[in-house]
């Protein structure tokens, strides 16, 4: 339901005044135009062509975007299982660039013969060769518990892999593999000066994901945390100073790393207390029932501060690879403790000063507040009510919050403005609920969304300092908002603009390649990224041993290995032949040696799988097996010139004589 | 540059207007409002705030949607090098729907261990798995030269594959690999009743793509055009009807089929009738230089419906399995004949009334119109002035032409609307050219890009009937016009609108995941997709005989082969938990049996690199062996109800005893 309108009512009386004068207006425009007011010469005109009310027109002025003008935000939206990245610009509410991440993209060369590759390898688990990923959770990089616009980190929930995207060319980098969890959700949210990464389990299984039987779940199954440690110099996660936490088999769900007060402390929800199991075939009930009994699920507490310092002083078990904190020692330490959450809860949010973390009910109507304070003083004091199975302490839930509020059905992520107030996504009753964590009455309004919003977000929303302006609804059904495309529906975002009294909702945009789940809003000047990158710069941000200069271009031969150096610029190859034996191992090192801005081209050897993307500046190694003999042309992938389809040659691969 | 503004003097004049009410406006609303005005009282305010002139309101107010209301037409847009394809609301230039055609696209499942790999083997090429494409030239299934709705073609430069588009559910159902051509462009194009998708090659090779050394091009290399068979009963092509002509190897660039009058005649313009090879490590002229020399290359002028009646009659030669109709037998017989057209041309366009064939000169400011009557006399009445290397006959230039339009520096592709008017790309000088056919007089207008114009699309604007109303420019490079995203830019459709006396430009649409080529627009209520499926319904539109239904999962062993049944609806599996032993053959034949829309349902398992997507009724089988030992959660990807982080169970691998 849209906000109802006096500024309607006003748009509407100053439009009424407008057709008093149209009258004049056309004096006017004969006088002055060439006839040019065909059936479009004035607003009203136009709303009623276009069937639009005066919230519509709002809606359409606060969020076009003029040709060379720019938005004022970007939001990194995860791809969901897309396993990429969809960057949107705000308030215009365009896709701006999809980022390859987890999962091959040709357009951009990502996965497709080039370097690339091997930074997708870095995500290959076990035996498997992994390339696609249900991204989950990305995280801008923080300075003091605000986004820095330096580094994007995406989480993996299908194989529990963390990523890591640098925002200075919008390029994957590195892919992390966790070694211990086999699904991973509470990711990948970093702590305010961003020293570590936090990658949270969520389906339990044995740690290392060794084989047990679903009989031994209460024994051998575990959640993790794995603190992922970054080095902001390299711009990379170091997994050697990296460690993680045990965690009981609880499903453990979102996490978020405390700020201010509250810095150098985690928390993560749960929802599966029950150590439900399910067992649909043989007559059990299925997990939604068995993990849907207890009143109370458990929010998790965490001291990393305190525990990095046990990691330190080796008070570990090595598991896989990976130093482990096992609760054994996380309990008695102080530095894993739990207190109840009512009902399956979802979503776990620390207000913007750091005091409280909000938890959505989900089953439950409420969020509830906890007050760090408190719980920081009952864990110093060791006051518990008690202990779980494996030990945990357990503090009192009403010594632990500071309130609950009632929200309504379903109340899921918290986000925050700059007024002290908590933006809610109410999934079943398909609402934001906007709430002032400072009073916690009633929620002060609710908006409809359409329909059924899952995750939400806010300019800033999740730093010490949130902007306001702007909150997005991610709503999971889209129902009847959009033109039929089958039975597969698009997601909708749904932009609100929260800056004044009341929440007015702005423009609905499909989301036609992916469901996302969490996103963040950034003030677009806060990120500079290059236009062209340094010449000879490869998929890592080095400067290639291998690149290829103007001039310099060559065919080495050594035996059946084939090296090519080779240079692209408009609008030929150097060379533009290549002729090698069947079986030749042949590796192509190619630079795009333009320097203009936007001046890209791509390179493709037809029938051979293989396709780069060549910004300005950019290098690339393409190695594979000439295995398949013929002639292939070769070309340029991306529109360069006007004589882009003539940027093309020939790669030959000579039969071997039988 | 903007059309300059009678229509913004009359909206300023309106909103003058409009401020002088102000004042009364303002007593209305402190009498009838709750204080809402803020910042944003009058829609004066709002173009204040946010800096928009009279064209920008305009932009804005003729391309917003409202939640709820719906675009008018679809955009089919090519993906380029991501091998996919974007569908696109109009005027609202929203993305709708990536649907997966050639690269596997996770978010839907499409190559990701489903039953859609054996779709994406369909277009394997020789011993090699090819899983993306540099996608072209989307297009529309017609009947009697009008878009029909039900499906799309589009073509793979790199890798020289056609696939079909099931528009019933937006879903990729088949690919044929071209058995003949290293290299298409020329398609996909049909045919006035889709008798035929038309595939015409690019970079020239030997028929068969046997190994040639470059010195064997003229006596080896040759074009190809395939006439693939469409049975539209089935909804496929059918290879064993298909049929290819041999071409002369001058590079072929662009088709299109007759109409009306043209019906049952093909065009493809060429470029390098040089046959320059290029050799730039070997200090000869790079193609981009040989193949701009000849002041004229070569129209192909093709007489399919006669072509067709030759194959049949048994005069073709078979070449890798497809009777080839050789030019000594198409020259002759008139089906094969050549015309100048000036100076290496791009585009080749047939006017709605299929009278003339529309060619861009690119390197020549004109383009050439091609006069089908006088073309079918001459071929009739075998004028020629001569023939080419291989014995095609060549006919006049002066006498095959109706006229040529000054255009401007590099015209490229030219679509029509309802009032005789071509809209002519024009790359270099980065403009849209309108222009009359019927006249042949200088374009009445030009309209400023943003930038450099490559296709151009207008509604159902390549049809007997255009609509007029829209035309979108998409622009090669965007520069300045978008938020930085790194070295690698988004592509820019431009929305113009050309209902009135002069164009008017609306909107931009940054392209986020692609390098677009070319595009068709459809009236929306031509397409009636499905929202859910026939219980049961596979990946190729047949109710799968191994489909599970409820009541009837079960896990069928049989010595290491394990066959699962299971079912998917909110919010659990049955079975949830699956265990099988190290090195088993799986296959989950699995279904989503909800039936309400937007209820869609996913399904991986952990570390197995597979993910499906399950809409209502879907059905996918799910094949892989159990080689990595372990315990690994499965789940529902795709967020389907408030427990749905509770639909999971477990997969289990147990280790062969050592």
């Amino acid at each position: 339901m849209r906000a109802t309108s006096v500024v309607g009512t006003a748009i509407v009386a100053t439009l009424f005044a407008a057709a008093a004068f149209v009258g004049c207006s056309n004096k006017h425009d004969s006088q002055g135009g060439s006839g040019n007011l065909g059936a479009s010469a004035s607003i009203r005109d136009l709303m009623k062509a276009r069937g639009l009310t005066e919230a519509d027109v709002e809606g359409a002025l606060k969020t076009y975007v003029p040709t060379g003008k720019m938005d004022e935000y970007y939001i990194f939206a995860s791809g969901g299982q897309s396993g990429n990245v969809n960057v949107i610009g705000v308030p215009s509410m365009r896709m701006l660039k999809v980022i390859g991440v987890f999962t091959p993209e040709s357009w951009q060369g990502w996965g497709f013969g080039g370097d690339s590759d091997k930074i997708l390898d870095q995500g290959n688990q076990g035996t498997h060769k992994i390339r696609w990923a249900d991204m989950h959770h990305p995280n801008l990089s923080e300075t003091k518990g605000d986004y820095d616009g330096q580094y994007l980190f995406v989480n993996d929930k299908a194989n529990a892999r963390v990523a890591v995207v640098d925002l200075s060319d919008f390029a994957t980098k590195q892919i992390v593999a966790n070694p211990l969890a086999a699904s991973d959700h509470g990711g990948a949210f970093v702590t305010p000066d961003t020293d570590y990464v936090i990658e949270t389990s969520q389906y339990p299984a044995p740690l290392g994901r060794e084989y047990a039987p679903i009989t031994e779940y209460k024994e051998k199954y575990r959640g993790v945390a794995i603190f992922w440690k970054f080095d902001r110099q390299k711009g990379r996660i170091d997994p050697a100073k990296s460690w993680a936490m045990e965690l009981p088999p609880y499903t453990q769900d979102l996490a978020d790393a405390g700020k201010l007060d509250s810095d150098g402390w985690a928390f993560i929800n749960s929802f599966n207390t029950e150590m439900a199991v399910g067992g649909t075939l043989e007559g059990k009930p299925p997990i939604e029932s068995g993990a849907s009994q207890n009143d109370m699920d458990y929010l998790h507490v965490i001291n990393w501060k305190k525990a990095e310092e046990l990691v330190n002083a080796g008070k570990t078990k090595t598991i896989a690879g990976m130093r482990v904190l096992p609760m054994d020692v996380s309990g008695p330490e102080g530095v894993l403790t739990l207190v109840g959450e009512p009902k399956s809860p979802h979503g776990c949010d620390v207000t913007p000063d750091g005091k409280l973390i909000v938890v959505g009910g989900k089953l439950d109507t409420h969020t509830t507040l906890y007050d760090f304070a408190k719980m920081k003083t009952l864990i110093q004091e060791k006051r518990f009510e008690g202990k779980d199975a494996y030990g945990l302490p357990i503090m009192s839930f009403k010594d632990a919050i500071s309130g609950q509020v009632e929200i309504g059905l379903g109340p899921l992520h918290t986000v925050f403005d700059d007024k002290g107030n908590g933006y809610t996504s109410v999934f079943i009753e398909s609402t934001v609920a906007k709430w002032s964590y400072k009073d916690l009455k009633k929620p002060v309004e609710k908006l409809k969304v359409h329909y059924n919003i899952g995750h939400i977000l806010s300019a800033e929303g999740d730093t010490v300092s949130p902007d306001g302006k702007y909150v997005v609804a991610m709503n999971k059904m889209s129902m009847d908002r959009f033109l039929p495309v089958g039975p597969l529906f698009p997601q909708n975002f749904q932009l609100i603009d929260v800056e004044g009294e009341k929440m007015r909702m702005l423009a609905d945009m499909p989301i036609a390649n992916a469901e996302p789940h969490y996103s963040q809003m950034i003030k677009a000047d806060k990120l500079k990224p290059a236009k062209v990158y340094k010449p000879g710069t490869n998929a890592t941000g080095e400067i290639d041993p291998a690149r290829a200069e103007g001039g310099k271009e060559r065919v080495e031969r050594n035996g059946t290995k084939v090296d090519v150096y080779m240079t692209a610029i408009r609008s030929h190859f150097t060379p533009d032949r290549i002729e090698v034996d069947e079986g030749d191992d042949v590796t192509i090192h190619i630079d795009n040696i333009e320097t203009a801005e936007d001046q890209t081209h791509g390179f493709t050897i037809d029938m051979y799988n293989v396709n780069v993307s060549l910004e300005p500046g950019k290098h690339e190694n393409i190695s594979f097996k000439a295995d398949m003999p013929g002639t292939f042309p070769m070309y340029c992938t991306e529109f360069c010139s006007a004589l882009h389809l003539e940027m093309a040659g020939y790669f030959l691969v000579k039969p071997k004589k039988h």
